[in-house]
């Protein structure tokens, strides 16, 4: 623990998300063999070297999880959770700080992933770690979703690989990242939209392409993706700045210098911005909701993969 | 023109593709239309500044993609050409020399592409010239496409922009990638896979999931793919030799390295290895033709591209 932690007040505003999420979350009560199974997992794949560390994220994954799809199966449930396993630990190991020492080699190790990713099964060279899991991962994907489904969803992981790689160009520099432009990136890098595109094979429903497109869907699902980013940008500020490096490129950084603000008002003005986008996700779950059919099915996963991010922030993975 | 292009013996060998792809090649009776239109596409989107660049690559575009896909209809083709000017175009102002330059800019430029190939048409701020071009681009694509097609194509666009981001990285520090890692990565720099991929909207055919993951298609796929990429650099070796900065990143240079030869040594090499790829696509080619329907549409496709890139490494783009 740094000085910069110890000096962080204790009594930064946060969000009151109770009135658009007022709990009590439900969970699958498969939340410890999903726990479990994730231990496992990195048992075979050891994407996280500390036991400690391995055992905070098997557990964060297995109870979050749980929260994200209460009534998902047991196999969609092990294989969502080994698919965010592999983008925090890879998250963890090659990107933020470690990144942005060395943007080219997270390059490199991305582009074994993009390779996989692009159904290239002749990995030029023997895969990594992350290489063999990501390939376990996309082959059991292949056989559970149907090629839209499959499309969708790995389209989103490059997406997240490409938020990964944006992050550490600019921890360093965030004077060169805007706010509207963070907005943009945030979602791809908690994963937030991935959940969200996972949420059709988990349930087992579809959207056809004008439901997709219609406007309280869209604006949901960037409700969403905004609320994840930023309460996760406040959870773990005193997390990331626990750590060497610079890592403070997130909500209340970007908000302390656009309103010239100290850090007590930037989490205050940000905590007003996650309830009010809390509020519309809400309204739109309402709403649609009452339509039934898929566009109801796709409403309560928002509805529970927000919960999910309104739960995890409470993880001791985010307390120093 | 720099003294290391006139120090460039003119005597290199290339590869003799005639025994694998005799041509004459077949043009589409729209060359000219796709052409014209490619200049009147750029003049909406000027994603070219200099009137000559705009010319020759209006030229390349249209008569290229005439070959591409010699029986497509003229709407699909002004899509397939616009699309491919703007990947080009997008590789030769933000890429290469340009992207190693600054790499974090480069990052800032793509995800704004990002955040459009995600299909958030919210963006944030006024689109570049780059992003209201590719929101033109994926309306007219949606409009046209199947939702895989759809989403295979954009999977790949976003393979492409990651291929410049890695290139970008490594032009001024080569000798970080390895002969296989450069095999991986180079089709997605060349754009091959992209158009294989919207082969099946131009042609008006889909393959199975199980006649996609045939070996003999992968193959063929993989065949064209190397042999796209690698007769581009023995191409366009002088020019990029011609410019600024590093930019020799490519299979000569590679195999220099590889077998501490000459050039002339690597030409013959890289010749020699673009005739067995050839060759390996051309087997292929006749096995797939022969099997009808979905494959051998896609086979013919395969055939036409590999023949257009064997066509464009003699435009004049090439010579400097």
């Amino acid at each position: 623990m740094t000085d910069a932690t110890r000096t962080i007040p204790r009594v930064l505003p946060m969000p009151d998300l109770r009135d658009s999420f007022p709990g009590p979350f439900p969970a699958s009560p498969y939340a410890d063999d999903i726990e479990q199974h994730a231990a496992r997992w990195l048992g075979t794949f050891p994407l996280v070297t500390s036991p400690r560390a391995r055992s905070a994220l098997s557990n964060i994954t297995g109870q979050g999880m749980a929260r994200t799809f209460p009534t998902a199966d047991l196999d969609d449930l092990l294989l969502c959770a080994d698919l965010f396993l592999w983008l925090t630990a890879f998250d963890d190991a090659h990107g933020e700080a470690t990144g942005a020492r060395d943007p080219a080699l997270l390059v490199r190790q991305i582009s074994e992933s993009v390779h996989l990713l692009a159904g290239h099964e002749e990995p030029p060279t023997g895969p990594s770690v992350f290489g063999a899991a990501l390939h376990d991962l996309l082959a059991r994907l292949r056989q559970r979703a149907a090629p839209t489904q499959y499309l969708r969803i790995t389209a989103h992981l490059r997406d997240n690989l490409f938020g990964i790689l944006w992050e550490a160009h600019h921890l360093a520099r965030p004077d060169h990242v805007t706010l509207p432009d963070y907005r943009a990136m945030r979602p791809h890098t908690v994963f937030v939209r991935t959940l969200m595109a996972t949420a059709e094979l988990m349930l087992g429903y579809e959207l056809t392409e004008q439901e997709r497109s219609l406007a309280s869907v869209r604006e949901l699902e960037t409700a969403v993706a905004d609320l994840a980013g930023w309460i996760n940008d406040l959870a773990s500020y005193a997390k990331e700045t626990a750590h060497e490096g610079p890592g403070q490129l997130g909500l209340p950084m970007l908000l302390m210098r656009e309103h010239a603000c100290d850090l007590e008002e930037a989490f205050r003005r940000a905590s007003r911005m996650c309830e009010q986008r809390a509020a519309v996700a809400a309204a739109r779950i309402a709403e649609l909701t009452a339509r039934q059919g898929p566009l109801a099915d796709h409403a309560r996963a928002a509805k529970s993969i927000a919960s999910s991010y309104a739960w995890h922030i409470h993880h001791s993975r985010y307390q120093t």
